[in-house]
């Protein structure tokens, strides 16, 4: 059977496989090797990323349209709102689709910092905008001056010091404040590796005595009135659905509770984000759909609203990664393959061999099933000893490549033996005969949640589906690290082709990177943002490539941490002839990815 | 007693504490906080990064003085040699100051992708270059020309194909080839967080197999000759030297087979990094001295040259971290304590009050040495009851307050009772009373190796070292992240002082930033690299603050992710008027930072 690399698990519906090749189930249905060619064939080489935005509406419309029906189903009064976090995607060429998408929807932003901040007031046009994170007094005045500008925005503070600071500029600038919202502690911890966001011990929130508190301070200065909004959040892609319910519960009460006391005007509680996406390639991570977590939702604050004789609040939402993740695709060409090394054919036996490599030579041509274990271990046995006579200098080095050869080709021999319960085996030798696949990017720049919090991601080649992959693989990046190296776990493999890079080319795509991954991306040996294109339908369903951005020019990256690059190019051009400094500079205008063509 | 802050662990006499303040132990010794304040007088706020090149002098001096000592210990006759590698620290605030400290003994620098290839073909003076990590055409040209303008250079092969290319590129520009390098792929693993760089399904190097098919390649075209070095390198911070020593072992045995088989120019092994640096504050980690790893290796080499009867090699070395780590120091101003929530001030007990209020209301007044733990668990089963009541709508939001108020204060008052033996109990709820200190800085951007590996870095307030700390601390970022937080463990507590900011400005320093932070810094809410500043000494002994580079302003970092910023200032101007666009506009040629000040 071929493998589909998951794609029934992770994929949405968003892509297919047909006739071998990975293709967008979208409009004309372009393969992803097709749009790769046409990017290439500019002569932009390295990593590719390719922004989808009919995907990035996909999910906008999933949202609305999940709550929309939810609502009705519970004849819940409340509306639904949403506002897109800004931290999870700033980049123009994802935020301009996004806004553009979330229209019909009245959908908004969220902002985190003064520069999100800046992009919210100036792209945003009627939605809601929400300000989250810690903020100084100038953060606060920009939200002021939003609201005169005709935002509908909410600032949403931290901490009690935040709104003494917005009652500091209402007097000092005498504008109207915008609206205010309380970030609530809850004690209802989320699940997921981000679960910390939530509980007692968070970093963010205000407790019930700090609430009150906050209460009395806007009465006390007459601005009850611009409180509408409590805010949670429990912890990002969670993967259970129970502490939502938990937290939709505590903070229903807190709500329910500061209406009683008179905030006529707090109508919506901002459940934060927290819908996860499917990031396994392998098996289904997440134990609830969307409908279910909407259901919850409205269900659980109708209750309370009941309950305390309160108004229905209205919803906000703060989903990020399930609005972007799909929405962004990264495509590395495979520089190489390093399988070869160790094939019968570089066998250097002597006339006369150590005796040890004879014993290997002889336990190889003598395996059979039910030795194979007991030969693999006597083999391992045997390459340790060799490898020892090594370092005390009685075996040379041919002897060496000897033992090493025949007992890799005696494990590999071994595991076609093997059963799938000799796990532990396996699990053992795996690392050892991973074939390793270097692909031209940098997992440091373009995968950081990989490094950072070991996030999977869907991988698969796009093309060769109609083969089936053979080699267990492990992805080796272009850093000069050790931890540029995606391995997998014996148990979860990833199968890829055996290609031939000098025949053909062959590229492998990382799914689920719309989130987070371009930001956090890091300059680790200075490889930079790999090259974006946005991937648009004309009105006759033709791809149209928008806004290719190149992956930055090793003088640009050199500018970028501070370099004189008048300075690099004078030392360089004087101690050249005039050619080869041309040369030279045609490099130093290249992106800093690795080429595989010579020009 | 004082807390030193573990300065004797880790800081190798850079810094002493005197009056109370931190102060660098170097020419006029000035206080941390007096290079603060001279900076901040400039009106640049937010994080600050310190460079301190006499202590990259310092540490080139170490290697280099250690090596030579052992050097002549042993007689050996080899000569020791350096490089740095640039992917540790490209920034030219630091490679500047480093060419400079290093040219008395012909540091070189080591380049690991084209970007920094470029760096050291540009600025390194005489000293050696070698080229590490994966190299195309174009990289090894480079190489090649670099060779032309006089460069001492060794391109390192990480694979058989990058040795044709070699080949390839001398038939085709007919330049006479730079040094060749081989690296070896050991089987002896190195140690510590770094250890998967060694090992037989390493990211790197040739097998035995590959290296005799190299020869076999160099001997076949006639370019032996160049062949100059083997290189190893076994995993970076090492904190035992035991894998060090197998690995010269066995990399000593293969540059002893590769002369016999007639390698005659081949003079050179390169034993990479792994000279690690303190970066604990609370014990000791590293278990040998730089002495004892230069002799290991002196001795090493020199015995298997004897066994073999080749000459004793040339060594070098390229450590990255042990020259760069100390070199820089963060100082981050504290924002503001979270620390006041849960004082009895804030109670709003009432006349009747649910009972298990009252009940905490006489746990907290009856509790004695003796029953404190039993109470302390009575309590925090109360205050998870009461919790439960209030999200099933039993008691209003003042019970909850009060809930965790008196439960807090119950916590505190049994801990003043704990004795450090009840260290379980301690762990269970020291988070919920560790003070939270909150940071004007990113630990995405300064820290990302913190995030990353869990990467421990020396932390401590640089003023008020003459009062004893007393809160156990956590310290939060400004980001909108839950992972933007520093938690300490319960058996190894940061003390901070309680100040109060209103009155008084607190800063904190983080220390051996110098190696990778800079270019892993992530820019997650569009926080961006801090302002930095070199502190050079004249020769009256006095501080000069060179090389100012404020942390970008916002209008420049959003051009950074490509947006049109004439597009950003013409959108806002249009909807406001004149006055409130100066404003506006004057925040967005800020740092994205926070202010503590208005203006």
């Amino acid at each position: 059977m071929l493998n589909d690399f998951g794609i029934d698990i992770w994929s949405n519906n968003n892509f297919i496989i047909e006739e071998g090749k990975l293709k967008l189930n979208y409009k004309s249905k372009p393969s992803l090797i097709s749009l790769v060619n046409s990017i290439r064939k500019k002569d932009y080489k390295g990593p590719l990323l390719f922004r989808f935005p009919h995907l990035i509406e996909k999910q906008i419309d999933r949202l609305y349209d999940t709550y929309t029906k939810a609502i009705k189903e519970y004849s819940y009064k409340g509306s639904f709102n949403a506002v897109f976090p800004l931290k999870v995607n700033q980049y123009p060429t994802f935020v301009k689709p996004l806004i553009k998408a979330g229209q019909k929807h009245n959908y908004g932003l969220e902002a985190g910092s003064k520069a999100e901040l800046f992009i919210a007031m100036t792209y945003n046009k009627n939605a809601p905008i929400t300000v989250n994170g810690f903020k100084d007094k100038e953060m606060i005045h920009l939200g002021f001056i939003a609201k005169k500008m005709g935002h509908n925005i909410t600032l949403i503070i931290e901490g009690l010091n935040e709104l003494e600071t917005i009652i500091d500029v209402a007097k000092e600038t005498k504008l109207q404040p915008p609206n205010i919202g309380v970030r609530v502690r809850l004690f209802n911890s989320g699940s997921g590796a981000w679960a910390k966001s939530g509980g007692i011990d968070s970093k963010f929130g205000l407790s019930s005595t700090e609430i009150l508190e906050a209460y009395d301070q806007l009465e006390k200065n007459n601005l009850c009135e611009y409180l509408t909004m409590i805010h949670f959040h429990i912890g990002s892609s969670m993967n259970s659905i129970k502490p939502l319910k938990n937290a939709l519960k505590e903070s229903g009460h807190i709500y329910a509770e500061l209406k009683n006391l008179g905030a006529t005007n707090l109508s919506a509680i901002n459940i934060g984000g927290g819908l996860a996406i499917e990031y396994s390639q392998f098996n289904r991570t997440i134990n609830y759909s969307l409908h279910e977590f909407a259901s919850d939702v409205i269900f659980t604050l109708k209750n309370i609203a009941k309950q305390k004789g309160v108004e229905e609040p209205n919803i906000f939402t703060e989903s990020g990664r399930f609005i972007s993740a799909s929405s962004a695709v990264l495509i590395a060409p495979v520089l190489e393959l390093f399988s070869a090394e160790y094939e019968a054919v570089h066998l250097r036996l002597k006339k006369k061999n150590p005796p040890l490599i004879e014993e290997l030579n002889e336990l190889y041509k003598d395996m059979k099933k039910k030795n194979a274990l007991e030969y693999m271990h006597d083999s391992i046995d045997h390459l340790d000893s060799l490898l020892k006579l090594f370092d005390l200098g009685y075996i040379d080095l041919e002897d060496r490549s000897n033992a090493e050869i025949l007992a890799n080709l005696i494990i590999k021999k071994a595991i076609s033996f093997l059963e799938v319960d000799d796990y532990e085996e396996l699990k053992r030798i795996d690392n050892k005969i991973q074939e390793k696949y270097l692909l031209n990017f940098s997992i440091f720049q373009s995968l950081p949640d990989f490094w950072g919090i070991k996030q999977e991601f869907p991988i698969m080649p796009i093309t060769h589906l109609d083969k089936k992959p053979t080699r267990s693989a492990s992805i080796w990046d272009i850093t000069c690290d050790s931890d540029g190296e995606i391995e997998f776990d014996p148990t979860k493999p990833l199968y890829l082709h055996d290609v031939n890079l000098d025949e053909e080319e062959y590229f492998i795509g990382f799914f689920q990177v719309g989130a987070y991954q371009d930001v956090l991306g890091m300059k680790h040996n200075l490889f930079s943002h790999p090259t974006e294109v946005n991937v648009l339908f004309n009105e006759n369903d033709e791809v149209e490539l928008e806004h290719i951005i190149e992956s930055q020019k090793i003088i640009d990256i050199l500018e970028d941490i501070d370099y004189d690059t008048n300075e690099i190019k004078a030392i360089l051009n004087e101690k050249l002839d005039k050619d080869t400094y041309a040369i030279l500079e045609k490099y130093l205008y290249d992106n800093s990815y690795l080429k595989t063509t010579w020009s």
